[in-house]
């Protein structure tokens, strides 16, 4: 029976079935011990869903933000002034994590389509379209970036003819999107092709998104995976263990500088050192035209205990443990950033860009404009 | 009267008050949270302390294999063939651990002592002043490596003029030797002189002595300290927040490359991306002259355990939590190998050499030799 509630979900997000006022989501921080659903009903339920990691991953992030400008317009219908409401409650959802660009994307994008409703009921409407389609376009932004990344893989398949080695960093699967995920669809659509393919698993404290998300989930989807500490992606780069290296994003500039969780950028510098390629995967929601240089990218700094304590099951009961001294003062930066000179490409809906300006402009023409208005 | 207890512990490892067939060391698996002693009276506790780690560090270990050969020349004593028992028990402890190449260096040390005794009680008496005098020149050795690294720091804080930030990486303070450490002495030194110092403490997955060794060690001698994720270094350094990085090794080879906890090899890589000097404290034990690639090192891999599981305070006591799904398939070697072209300098017990044979020579003429002959 636990494993028929496993398979029923196969979606990070998605609408009450009963209840139009409620949005379900995984819950992620008991994962993968627990497979546990929570309920959001308000903007600040979603609020303190993103802030306090229940989802996360910038895609997801970004989705349910979208949710949450529902809720705000709901919640701005019953006050006096729509307008102040809708852009107060905005303004909460934005601020919930500063790293992740889609965040305050889907929330321009939901502000735009409410105020562009003919009345507040239209409003509200508007929002609950833009938010299905937003979850609907991250799901076909991953599967296209799964088609581009799969292409690489075959390739290194066609030369290596055993299974693939991809190290990834984080979780960017499907438990960061809505499906599919970014870093791992191609990983998935490999699995589906035949091409046989192994993951590294680097576990990326302090959260352990690795170990609790991503080898939850290649595990449930039966890719073979490897659990490793982050430390150990240098020595098996050295050892010839790894044929390419796929990690998603929170923030790409338009200069190809890849904010990633901590460590990223570790893995990128032991990639170009041993001649292994390294990509990201790059929805484009995620990339900051505005941004001409990764040092622009606000670095969010999260508390103490992410590092002081660790969660995991005990006895059958999820328990925190103190791994340091209680008196330890930490410091927790949560991202860094990948210069564009160590990407090999950018893996995104459109195709694979180099990772520059020239590059992200072939795939995305439109966007030429704003950036030369800007520059 | 509990930080009494704490003052008096100021070694790792020290004979019996008492008992003359026993030798005492801290049990470094409760650190940080538990200050016990443990009594160890045969090859075999020895054997076991060193290959479970409640002594670690290749210093550390290679004088507990020291007087563990005591216990050696103690038990031949007792057997029909002394000689035959002895080679057993010097075999026994050699194969507790395989990278630290002080382990077999201590081992044979004691070998050739026991056998120029004239007889089975000279033995014995020759092996326990080897253990003695072992010790106490890894002593001097840790003391003199920290006057050659005061220099470097000494040499930074004259042009910042504000706290020499020092990242490392795992432990090798006092805990891994038997009093100052190798990459803390330069650093216990600088504060002793005035200089001030702040150390980023990397956790160092998957046994974590960073967080529990070096941050305890370092927080007891009121050095300021920071905690930060294996992860993070790359991104201090980015930010011009290391002015230098300091580690230990298990294992140098003669031309310079650098065997020391997994992970070191990503930070090295960061540093010389960045600008920032990066050294290993050598002691010469340390140094294998048989090597000219750090390829040959053998790289020990440990339990899953240590990565799907943690230990930690909980409730008063010390809990194992499983951190990642129980059926996740790991890999986990305990060191990779720093290649000399990333070290900024070797910091040996007479000097600092380049990371080279040449330099290396240069301070040790007479390993010149053997090189020569083996080459």
């Amino acid at each position: 029976m636990e494993t028929s509630e496993k398979k029923r979900i196969q979606r990070t997000i998605w609408t009450h079935p009963t209840d139009p006022g409620a949005v379900c989501i995984l819950d992620q921080r008991v994962l993968p011990h627990e497979v546990a659903i929570a309920e959001l009903r308000s903007v600040e339920d979603v609020y303190l869903a993103i802030r306090d990691m229940l989802v996360r991953g910038a895609p997801l992030i970004g989705v349910a933000a979208a949710y949450g400008m529902v809720f705000a317009a709901m919640e701005a219908a019953k006050k006096t002034s729509f307008e102040t409401a809708l852009r107060e409650g905005a303004a909460r959802l934005a601020s919930a994590r500063p790293t992740a660009v889609n965040l305050k994307w889907a929330v321009d994008e939901q502000l735009k389509a409410i105020n562009a409703a003919e009345n507040e009921n239209a409003g509200i409407g508007a929002a609950r379209a833009g938010a299905a389609r937003i979850a609907e376009d991250d799901i076909e932004t991953c599967r296209r970036i799964g088609e581009h990344g799969l292409a690489v893989i075959r390739d290194i398949y066609a030369r290596v003819k055993r299974p693939v080695n991809i190290l990834t960093h984080c979780n960017a699967g499907w438990l960061a999107c809505v499906e599919w995920g970014t870093a791992t669809a191609p990983i998935y659509l490999a699995r589906r092709q035949g091409i046989p393919v192994h993951v590294w698993v680097d576990e990326t404290r302090p959260r352990n998104q690795g170990a609790s998300l991503t080898a939850w989930e290649l595990g449930e989807g039966g890719v073979p995976y490897t659990l490793i500490t982050d430390n150990a992606g240098g020595l098996l780069m050295r050892q010839g263990k790894v044929d390419m290296a796929i990690v998603g994003t929170d923030r790409t500039t338009r200069t190809g500088d890849v904010a990633n969780k901590i460590g990223t950028y570790l893995k990128a510098l032991a990639a170009r050192a041993n001649g292994v390629p390294f990509y990201a995967a790059v929805p484009s929601p995620s990339i900051d035209w505005n941004l001409a240089s990764g040092m622009e990218i606000p670095i969010e700094e999260r508390g103490e205990d992410e590092v002081k304590y660790m969660s995991g099951l005990c006895e059958g009961k999820i328990r925190k443990i103190l791994i340091a001294p209680a008196s330890a003062k930490v410091s927790n930066f949560g991202f860094d950033v990948t210069p564009a000179e160590l990407i090999t490409g950018l893996i995104t809906e459109r195709g694979i860009a180099p990772a520059n300006e020239a590059g992200l402009l072939n795939l995305f023409p439109e966007k030429g404009k704003a950036v030369l208005h800007e520059g």
